[in-house]
C-alpha cells in the first residue's frame, strides 16, 4: 500500500498502526515522486501498483494554508493520484479531509449526515471540491473510497505557533503563556490518534465521509488550563490576553459515531495524557 | 479573448455574439493545444496572454458525458486553464455549469441562491466540485468568475438521439416520432440563445453562478405537438410509445432572475421560433 505525505505530521505516524494491521507500506524514499508534477503520480503507481492508498500529502504551511492557491494545485493533483490508482487497479482510497469543509455557524455536532458542507477558505473548498468530484469517480470505477475529516489537531513536532505547542513551550521556558479568553470549543486529538484513526478506517470497508475527531468538546480555555496543571503552572497562563478573533467560530465539535460505530475506532489517550506527552516533548525540544 | 470549446454545439455560435459586443476573440486555430495535456493551458496562455476566458470545453460524448470518467479529467484541466489564465493576468471568465448540479428532487424552480446542490452524476458532481474550488480561487486572486448553469438544449447540429432532434428528423422522414408520455417539464433554450446568453454574462460585472434558461417551463409533450404542428405532421407524433425512465424528474426549471433582471439578457426566439428554425435545418440536414 501507498501513503501519501508519510513524512509529515500525521502521516509519519501512519505507518506503524499500518504495519501493526499487517499492511505492507511501500517505502516511497526509493520512488522520489513529485504528486504535483503532472507525470509523477501516474510514473509512482506504475511502478508500485498499491492495492491501498492512504493520501495526505497537501499543502500544509503554517496559516498560509487557508487561502494559498497551492490548494488548487493539491486539488488537481489528487485527483490524478486517485485516477491513477484506479487505473492500475487500486482497491480502496482514504484521503484526507477536513472540518472546514461544513457550514461553521452550524449549531451542533458537525455531522456527516446532516451538516451543510459551506466551507469560507479556499483550503475548505479545496478539500470539499475534490471530494465532490472524488466520491462518484470512485463509486464508479469500483475503488471503496472514504473521505476523513480532520478537526482538531495536537501532538508533539506540531508547529510551534500553534495553540497548544505556544502554550506549552511558554511554559517549559516559565514565560507567560498568552491566550484569547478560550471560550471557544473544540475537538482536539493527539496527531498519533488521528493517524492510528486513518489506519482504522483504511482497515474497514467503511465508505464516504467520516469525521476523523474525538465527539468530546472542550474549551480552548480548558485545553490552556490543563497544560498549566501538568505543566506545574497554572499561574502563567493569560487567559484574555489576547483578543478572539472575531470570525472564530463558538463551537467546532465532531459528531464522531461513525468513526466509533461503523468503523470502530476509539482514541487511545485522554486529552489529559495527550497534552502531558507533549509536554514532555516539548522539555526535550523546546529549545530547537 | 478566448473561447475553448469554440467548434463545439455552444461554443461555435458564440463567437458572432461575442465579436457584436465588441471582444476580439483569438484564433485558436493557430495554436492548437490540447487542454487535457498537462502543459497545453500553460502555453496557450504564454502564447495569446486573454484578459478575458469563456470555458466550454468539456467531454460531451452523447449518453455517455453523464457517467464517463473523463468529466474527472475535466475538471482537472479546467483548474489548470483557469491557474495559468490567473497566472497570466486574466481579468474576466466565465465557465460553463449545469443544471445538473442541482438537487433534482427540488419542487420550486432552481434558483442560484437556494437551491440545494446535490449532483448525483459524475458529470453534475465534477462540474460542481470544479465550480466549489474554482469560485473561491477566483475571488482570491482577483479574477472576476462568473459560472453560467446551462439547462435544456435544442437546436441545428444536435445530437440526433436527443429529443428535438429526434422527433425532427422523424417528421420531415414522414415517420412515426415515439416519444415518452411527456409529462415531465423542463426549460429549453435554443442552442444560439444559450450561446449569446454566455456572451452577455462575460460583458457583465455578475459574478458567482448564473442559471442559462429561459424560465419558462413547458412539458416534454407539448414540445413534441409543437414540432408536430410545425411539420404539419401532428399525426405522427406517438406520445406513450416510450415509457417513462423511473429516474427522469418531473420538473426541471431555471429560476432565470438572475439572467434576467442581473446580466439584463432576454432570449431573442420564442420556443415556436426556435423549433420551427430547427425543423428547417433538418430539413436541409437530415439525411446526413
Amino acid at each position: 500500500m501507498l501513503v501519501t505525505g508519510a513524512t509529515g505530521f500525521i502521516g509519519s505516524r501512519a505507518l506503524e498502526p499500518l504495519r501493526g494491521r499487517g499492511f505492507e507500506v511501500l517505502d516511497t524514499g526509493s520512488h522520489t515522486a513529485d504528486l504535483l508534477d503532472p507525470g509523477g503520480a501516474g510514473q509512482l503507481i506504475r511502478d508500485t501498483r498499491p492495492t491501498h492508498l492512504l493520501h495526505f500529502a497537501w499543502y500544509t504551511e503554517h496559516r498560509a494554508f487557508w487561502t494559498s492557491p497551492e490548494n488548487v494545485r493539491w486539488a488537481e493533483a489528487s485527483l490524478r493520484l486517485l485516477r491513477a490508482f484506479a487505473e492500475g487497479g487500486g482497491e480502496r482510497a482514504v484521503l484526507a479531509g477536513t472540518c472546514a469543509e461544513y457550514d461553521w455557524s452550524a449549531q451542533n455536532a458537525l455531522s456527516e449526515r446532516s451538516t451543510r458542507l459551506a466551507p469560507t477558505t479556499l483550503y475548505g473548498a479545496s478539500k470539499h471540491g475534490l471530494h465532490t468530484i472524488a466520491q462518484p469517480y470512485a463509486d464508479q470505477v469500483d475503488v471503496a473510497l472514504a473521505w476523513g475529516r480532520i478537526f482538531f489537531l495536537y501532538g508533539p513536532g506540531e508547529h510551534r505557533d500553534r495553540l497548544v505547542a505556544s502554550v506549552a513551550r511558554s511554559l517549559i521556558l516559565g514565560l507567560p503563556a498568552p491566550c484569547s479568553s478560550g471560550e471557544q470549543v473544540r475537538d482536539f486529538l493527539h496527531v498519533a490518534d488521528v493517524a492510528d484513526a486513518f489506519a482504522a478506517l483504511l482497515d474497514s470497508d467503511v465508505r464516504g465521509p467520516v469525521n476523523i475527531g474525538s465527539g468530546e468538546p472542550v474549551s480552548v480555555r480548558d485545553v490552556a488550563l490543563a497544560l498549566g496543571e501538568a505543566a506545574g503552572r497554572p499561574d502563567l497562563v493569560r487567559l484574555g490576553a489576547h483578543s478572539h478573533h472575531r470570525d472564530d467560530p463558538p463551537r467546532l465539535v465532531a459528531d464522531s459515531r461513525r468513526l466509533r460505530e461503523e468503523v470502530g475506532w476509539r482514541p487511545s489517550r485522554t486529552l489529559e495524557q495527550g497534552l502531558r506527552e507533549t509536554l514532555d516533548w516539548w522539555r526535550l525540544h523546546g529549545e530547537t
